[in-house]
């Protein structure tokens, strides 16, 4: 199986094998569940897989006998609609299909069996087209049918009740050994592909048919689809498995998916991962940007929509590009599909008019782009044929006229030859015959021509023109859109994809697969279903080598003065208790103490609010004053779907007002915990503002990958960990956990 | 001249005065340039004009004569298509043409003049073919010609030498009397427009034809256009001309324009303003969001595009809809002309597909459009045509089959009845004809029969569909998209226009017309081209009723004691001295001191720092300590396009750190005050975090408008205000200003 493995390989060799995955697409696919699966080796430290299961679909979309339970040809039935259809496209692929019904003997003319144990033959598909899929489910394992897509609708998508019966449904199919799709979807996998159109296709994953359809519409504006995987209700296969197996089909360019929920955060992890790997790049729609989305979403399909900041997160560590409307990604899929790898990063914007320039350059640098400014040798040459008093050192203005006649070509040859550019963006803002006719068939021919990237946005709201529908649609070279704003974006999303895809390591390669030995020393302080300590919580802090300041635990005034000579002066002073929150708004906390009066007089108000309040001290802390630093906070938070979860933020004001904070999901690298640093708004703070030193950002890292490792390895332990603050010292000088709150499981 | 009311009537007068303009557009516009300017009632305390100068432009639009100057009917010259084009447009339109030239006799068989002064009528309107306009200026003069249209360039487009010839050009037309659109433009305002659309209009201002373009094209998709001016360099007559024109004209139900930059701030907030007053909206791209475009832009028209934030904030305060994309200034400026006054801001979703409906509630929710949960009774109400199962609460899921026959009407009949609904949108993915084609159909009829807002998003990439092309664009009641987002955007801005339009009253009917008694006080202390002391600065503030701490400027450590003792302890002191900035990192501010031994040590310290320092002191001052309170800092900044701004943030790290503040060009009421700490990201510091109590907002507002009247009255001798911090104390306590930044002009 790709990609299993082990963590130990050298990152050279990591690489090796990273290119060879991706040599070894257009070879035979490896398929099948994992052994290492069954004997542990392939389990991360916390007992998740570390590889996608990739189930061998092919005869699931080629199948070459299929049986149709429930076939009918009433007229003004739902099922002889679909039977129809079936029968239609099997005929068109030459699948042999077997109606299946108790009371006829033949539909539409086809031989039909009485039950699943009277087919012919084995079928390596069943369309189970009856109201109650389970009992059908036992039958069909007997007579070894290898797929099953279920229509029925009712299950989880209605409630309760739904849910319960998917779940029986899930059972069945688990014990059965076929894989089915469904229940609550249809027959898209099924529907006629255009099969004239040649190049890397898309292939779609929806959860809900009406939203792929404007995809798979694409190919009357001839862009190649090769499958759909309309996913419903995901008792068995989902989402995940589709991208894993399409990762692996030879003619597949981009993966486009509609997702509502997921099913398994992890397994989605691990197929974006294996889409990673082999370096093809996944689009998708998730609904839950906002509450309501995703109460809506929970309603339709009863999968978990997760917190919509973590499910982001999860997709940009795996290069999962994440678009909001269904026009996005039909335009990102698209390019991601068939544009090759970019040569250049720099955008040249090209128009007949300085104003179309002025207001693409506008919107390419704020979503993002760079226009390099084009050499005064490439300026000199564009004057050969553009009028020296217009502007062409990017964005180019032709004026018009050039594209006219031959002088167009050159342009586009000479800003295409120029090492700078990879991507050369014509927006045409209405068709103008004498020019654009001629703009649009040199652009084309020029696309054929060249590896960069040749992108026209067709600007006219119309639509009908010839060289919209004739010659730009045409062609398979050029990426023809309809507003600037979906072209920037998906020209932005193919740099960003192979940028990731260039520096991409499985982060489940080096994700811990056995505990460290910190876990052993911390048995001991924790306690289930209490919060800990504050002291305790920094003695699991230490156990996993994060710093905190000398402290002592003591249990009288004359041990606190003790303890406040050996700390060091000043010393801050801290009540301590387990399950004690928010000490310092019950006056729990006394900072800067300098002698030992003061340390005698805190101790005693410190028991004295104590008694007060009712909290039943462990002791008191007295504690190394620690300032002078960027207060972060570091923390661990258990997501629905993908587990404990990984959040830094800045400490204070910036974190409670704000919510400047960024997340990552276990596993991650260095790389990632430092992209999580340059998500802060607030991250100038770490360079130092107002004449400060620079924070140890290296210490901070390093305390993030600390605490991955303690989510990892106590994520099913503990419910809530946070360090805050986290006092991050000038450079060089390390980071200090000040305080923690530790509530286990 | 409507609007030239003065500032002193009650608001509700005022309200009765808008209502007559709004229903005053069907009737004769009033125009001409009004005698307020001339005789300065019409300026504000600044010496900024009050009110629109509405230019009159119908015979621009509608000349009765045309002298087309430089016209040609030799092959292959560009002025030969040009004079065609204008000679057909006038046959059309029933105008007279004279072409001028000096050595024709006809042109395309139309007799031809020798000059000007051989014209044989008085002109409406001459098209000044040449390559230099401006000696034909004066000849046109003379013969009292209306307007002219310039279409040569070669002016402030291309550097200093041009823009030193438009300046020549621009004088000479002021001189003239006549009226001149260009130069740099073409014929766009006489192209054929549909006249066989009815009801609203769009109106179209574009600085580049080109851009214009698609906006002239929805005529092809049945969306009315009634004018187009290409406004090029705007030597002459500007945007704001436009806007102001079109605002009067009753056929205009909004204005589209495309600007990358403006000639005069205050015209096209006036102008802005004018179409406000008249409930007429105007949507805008505005380039310049980016160094790189505002650059561009620069290069392209010679205009200054100002400071980003800025032209957005102006925008907003007059209900001006700024988009990105040309699609969205298309489907936005369609809308808002189209569709009547909002009846609920409640928008249903309504799809065949649950999964549609929960991706578009998503979106919707994003946007910030609100989906009122439908009430029970509606439920059930939709219930008798849709099945129980589905989920109607809104989204509303029809599960497809009813909209195939008579239950679609009833449903969306439903939806349209209810009071919490005021839009309906429904979103088809594709075009499925048993379904689709019946919907469309209903959806029409419908919206014929409803004051309710009824937008259908067609999602079909191909757009060739009959439903789409004949009976949807066949509409002029449903409101058709491509795009979700684009219905998003353009919804959410119908229903802010509307809210914004509801309780809008001019902000220049109440600025001040006359310098308040505060000027007068603090003449002496304008120190021209200087940085005023702290101590002056605060006196200045002072003057404008802004409270200050109690402080004294002391020259000696004997007279600092006597003030601590006066303004009461603890103080903070601080160097004072004109020029003197970054007064905390040079040591030379002192908190918290509580004893006369302290302070005399602190006057000693600040003396001797200064002196190493060379800076040399007016004084050091004694002030009252003031904690407890929120720090915001509140300033005045001068922008190129606007001059003085007032600007508000959060204090400290928030603002260095997040740049988190809002601005506001003057003069704007107390409403626009609060909105701006509305749009501050850390406004919940204001509301008391950390169990704080919330800070006193009015006070904080009425700081906002104080600082405004001091930008009104000084901004012209003060180049930079900034009260830095100020502290907003806790509700009813007021705000003061600990710290002031003044540098004279």
């Amino acid at each position: 199986m790709l990609g299993s493995t082990h963590g130990t390989l050298t990152t050279d060799s990591r690489r090796a094998r990273v290119i060879a995955c991706g040599e070894q697409r257009s070879g035979p696919a490896v398929h099948g569940r994992t052994d290492d699966l069954e004997n542990g080796a392939g389990l991360d430290v916390s007992g998740r897989p570390l590889h996608a299961d990739v189930p061998d679909l092919t005869r699931f979309f080629r199948p070459e006998s299929v049986a149709v339970i429930g076939a009918s040809d009433t007229d003004g039935r739902p099922n002889t609609g679909i039977t129809r259809q079936l029968l239609t496209w099997a005929e068109r692929v030459g699948a042999r299909v077997h109606p299946v019904h108790p009371r006829r003997t033949s539909v539409f003319g086809v031989p039909c069996v009485g039950s699943v144990a009277a087919l012919p033959e084995q079928v390596d598909l069943a369309v189970l087209l009856v109201a109650d899929p389970l009992p059908v489910i036992e039958e069909l394992a007997e007579a070894k049918t290898k797929f099953a897509v279920a229509f029925a609708s009712g299950f989880a998508e209605t409630g309760e009740a739904g849910a319960a019966a998917q779940e029986r449904l899930a059972e069945a199919v688990q014990r059965s050994g076929l894989r089915l799709l469904g229940p609550n979807t249809n027959l898209n996998a099924f529907e006629r592909f255009r099969d004239d159109l040649t190049g890397p296709a898309i292939a779609l994953i929806t959860q809900s048919g009406h939203q792929g359809r404007p995809v798979f519409a694409l190919q009357e504006l001839g862009i190649r689809l090769s499958h759909w995987a309309p996913t419903g209700n995901e008792a068995d296969l989902e989402t995940a498995d589709f991208i894993s197996y399409f990762a692996e089909q030879a003619e597949v360019g981009a993966i486009a998916c509609y997702v509502e929920g997921l099913k398994d955060g992890r397994a989605f992890l691990l197929a974006a991962d294996h889409a990673a790997r082999r370096r093809v790049p996944v689009v998708a729609v998730k609904v839950g940007r906002t509450e309501a989305g995703a109460r809506t979403a929970a309603s339709h399909t009863g999968k978990l929509t997760g917190a919509d900041d973590v499910v982001d997160a999860a997709m940009r560590q795996y290069g999962v590009i994440r678009v909001e409307g269904l026009d996005e990604l039909q335009d990102t899929a698209a390019l991601l599909a068939r544009a090759g790898t970019p040569r250049a990063d720099g955008v040249a914007v090209c128009s007949i008019s300085g104003g179309t320039g002025a207001h693409v350059a506008d919107l390419a640098a704020a979503a993002g782009l760079r226009l390099p400014r084009l050499s005064a040798t490439k300026q000199a040459e564009l004057h050969q044929w553009i009028p020296e008093y217009l502007n062409v050192a990017n964005p180019v203005d032709s004026g018009g006229h050039p594209v006219g006649d031959h002088r167009g070509r050159k342009i586009i040859d000479a800003l295409l030859s120029d090492p700078a550019v990879g991507v050369l963006i014509c927006p045409i803002t209405g068709p103008f015959p004498p020019l654009s006719d001629r703009l649009v068939q040199d652009l084309t021919a020029a696309a054929e021509e060249t590896d960069k990237l040749v992108c026209v946005v067709w600007g006219s709201p119309v639509g009908t023109e010839p060289a919209y529908r004739e010659v730009l649609l045409g062609s398979s070279r050029v990426a023809t859109f309809r507003t600037v704003g979906n072209c920037l974006t998906a020209v932005r999303a193919w740099l960003d994809y192979h940028r990731f895809a260039r520096d991409y390591h499985s982060p489940f390669d080096a994700a811990p697969r056995t505990p460290s030995p910190s876990v052993r020393k911390i048995e001991a302080l924790l306690r289930p279903g209490r919060q800990l300590s504050e002291h305790a919580a920094k003695q699991l802090l230490r156990a996993y080598g994060i710093r905190v300041p000398r402290e002592q635990l003591v249990t009288s005034a004359a041990a606190a003065v003790r303890a406040a000579a050996q700390v060091g002066y000043p010393v801050v002073m801290k009540a301590s208790a387990p399950q004690l929150a928010h000490k310092t708004e019950l006056g729990l906390v006394k900072i800067g103490l300098t002698s030992a009066s003061q340390v005698r007089d805190a101790y005693r108000e410190l028991t004295d609010i104590a008694r007060y309040e009712g909290v039943s001290l462990d002791g008191v802390l007295v504690c190394q004053m620690v300032e002078q630093g960027v207060e972060m906070v570091v923390g661990v938070t258990h997501d629905d779907l993908f587990g404990p979860t990984v959040t830094v933020g800045l400490g204070g004001v910036l974190v409670e007002v704000l919510h400047d904070a960024a997340v990552r999901v276990p596993p991650f690298g260095e790389e990632q915990a430092r992209a999580m640093l340059a998500e802060l708004r607030g991250r100038a703070l770490l360079d130092g503002v107002r004449g400060r030193p620079p924070a140890d950002r290296d210490a901070l890292v390093e305390v993030i990958l600390r605490v991955q490792r303690m989510a990892l390895e106590l994520g099913d332990r503990v419910a809530e960990l946070d360090i805050n603050p986290l006092m991050v010292l000038p450079n060089g000088h390390g980071a200090v956990a000040l305080d923690a709150l530790v509530v286990c499981r």
